[in-house]
């Protein structure tokens, strides 16, 4: 038998809803892991890499972590979903995504598809989120290409795959819009950025935000097939950790 | 051929964004046909049935809904919303849909789960929507099991088809949960009731029931494979018609 790896886990919460992305609205549990290859501006899990909770990471196996999602969730969840940082930087994530199939739960896993990991063929919605020019930091194309090429090879591609670009201004759309045209295959959805990282963000704010977005894709012939969603949970509870 | 028959068309508008259900976010355009089967006591959409707006049906073979749609939406759509009234009322819309498929267009409907139409097979997205106890309707649960036996004859099941219940208070929380588990094979919508259908409706307020229902769907192991939006357009625009 393989000896148990670790995976470095900052937080496991929930149950609560997912707030974007392709199965926005869901019930599902999180599992965040700690460490990041990047390092985006507006960032709003910086301290998985910052080094502000590095105190706080656990390193567990899957069956540690499958021991703590059942002791919060009990019988209250069948949906998890692993986030970062970026997960795809952890090999050991593919022991916990058995154990939760064993299990009968289903797996989302968000990353910015700077690496590829052979256990991304298991899960069950993938969010490909590669970051705009806001961020501060540069798309690796050729990496991305070939992680679709890789998934393509699998017969679930293109209904439990996505790709997310969160958009704050002009430039940034564009980019979506580029990012959307190399991979007009691939369901694509826009978010609203959120830079308000530090202090309950405003509705009022957020939500117009989200006008000048829909906007920008209503007005774009190239953004015919996208959609375009604000996060629920910043909505609903602002920028608080653990909800 | 067969002679063109006419859809009566209360709105042609868009392109913007779904604001609810399973294709939350996606930029369409609408088209809202005249007449409901229903009187739902917080329908906002009244006008469709009430008579309220009678001046301004429109009887529309398919052709001159396609050219309507073509003249405000020109190359800035690929998806067009059929919605009510209760479009399952028109067996019309049959031609419609097929002529939007000839010119490579995705079409979602929703429709109370009161009447089947042969063209529920040929909508690429299909939204069922059973009205709570908060209506005043009450549901013929034989028919709506009826309409699942004839989709389920249909390999898209499953994946195109989806439930959605409004919620207004604790007793059409418990339809809720009761249409859920009686269904339990097709994806399950909750989405936030919103009864300040005369005025703008109140952010503040919308956020809150929102998280009331979050919360109830967290509480419930029922509701583990539940999703629950709000309506993104209300939130942006309140209750005006015709974006
Ligand atoms: S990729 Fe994600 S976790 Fe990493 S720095 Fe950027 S926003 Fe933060
Ligand atoms: S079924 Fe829909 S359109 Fe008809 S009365 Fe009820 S809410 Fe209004």
């Amino acid at each position: 038998m393989e000896k148990a790896r670790k995976i470095p886990v900052l937080e496991v919460f929930g149950p609560t809803i997912q707030g974007e992305g392709m199965v926005i609205g869901q019930k599902t549990m999180f599992v965040r892991t700690a460490g990041c290859d990047y390092q985006c501006s507006w960032c709003d899990s910086a301290f998985t890499w910052d080094g502000s909770a590095k105190d706080e990471i656990k390193q567990m196996t899957a069956e540690e972590i499958w021991n703590e999602l059942k002791e919060i969730g009990d019988n209250r969840f069948n949906h998890v979903t692993i986030s970062g940082g970026n997960p795809a930087l952890l090999s050991s994530i593919g022991s916990l995504i058995n154990l939760l199939h064993e299990k009968g739960i289903e797996v989302a896993v968000e990353t910015q598809g700077s690496i590829w990991k052979n256990w991304f063929l298991d899960i069950d919605q993938l969010t490909l989120s590669p970051k705009p020019p806001s961020s501060g930091m540069e798309t690796n194309f050729e990496k991305l290409d070939e992680i679709f090429h890789r998934l393509k090879q699998n017969s679930n591609f293109g209904k439990e795959v996505s790709l997310k670009v969160v958009v704050f201004d002009e430039e940034d759309f564009q980019y979506a819009r580029d990012v959307h045209t190399r991979y007009p295959e691939v369901s694509f959805f826009l978010q609203v950025g959120n830079s308000d990282i530090e202090h309950e963000a405003s509705t009022k704010d957020l939500l117009e935000k989200l006008e000048w977005l829909v906007n920008k894709v209503v007005e774009s012939p190239e953004m015919n097939h996208a959609r375009v969603l604000p996060q629920l949970h910043t909505l609903i509870w602002g920028n608080k950790r653990g909800v």
